[in-house]
């Protein structure tokens, strides 16, 4: 699970990976896959930055932040996350959507103390 | 809130607006208005889907998708929609970022009943 608090990051333009996913029911070892895989994403050259929530009734949306079409390649290679992506097709997912999408412009608020 | 499958969407190139935000406590009228807004938001010209989740914690990430760039900054003006981020900022959110992106490739799967 990442921070209470949206991902910090630079001036556009980079990259958005939205995963959207229902899951299937039951754990199966999807949650020590994906600790690990949150692990190893945070390491990749050109990560940015993750979001991620997910409803009661197995639907969620997981948005990475990526410098580049290069680094998100890259990490689409990573073995380890190749060997969960198909695990994920065989056993944690009923349905996906995968979206690549260049963000063109960012805006942020963060309440101050006083409000 | 969505339904419990990925937003369907048509062939890109389309928008995605991601917003990602943290809740202040208590619901102080949000849930009544989220519903309207995504009342009105499914009438909007150009709106082609959402997906949304919420964790436990507070922080949410809706990420809906639009025809194009005009479709957004027309919702965008909606007077509904103007009122409610206002109110918004001034208590619903401890904080958020959104994220205007083009989307440039989109993938799906969908369990078959044999698998």
């Amino acid at each position: 699970m990442t921070d209470p608090v949206p991902a910090s990051l630079p001036a556009p333009p980079y990259y958005a990976v939205i995963f959207t996913a229902v899951r299937t029911p039951g754990d199966n070892g999807y949650r020590a896959t994906d600790d690990r895989l949150m692990e190893l994403a945070v390491e990749q050259p050109g990560y940015l930055g993750i979001d991620s929530a997910r409803r009661a009734d197995g639907l969620g949306v997981t948005v990475s932040y990526w410098k580049d079409e290069e680094s998100i390649a890259a990490w689409r290679k990573h073995a380890e996350h190749t060997v969960a992506r198909t695990h994920g097709r065989e056993h944690w997912y009923a349905s996906y959507s995968l979206h690549v999408a260049k963000v063109e412009r960012a805006y942020g608020f963060t309440r101050t103390a006083d409000e």
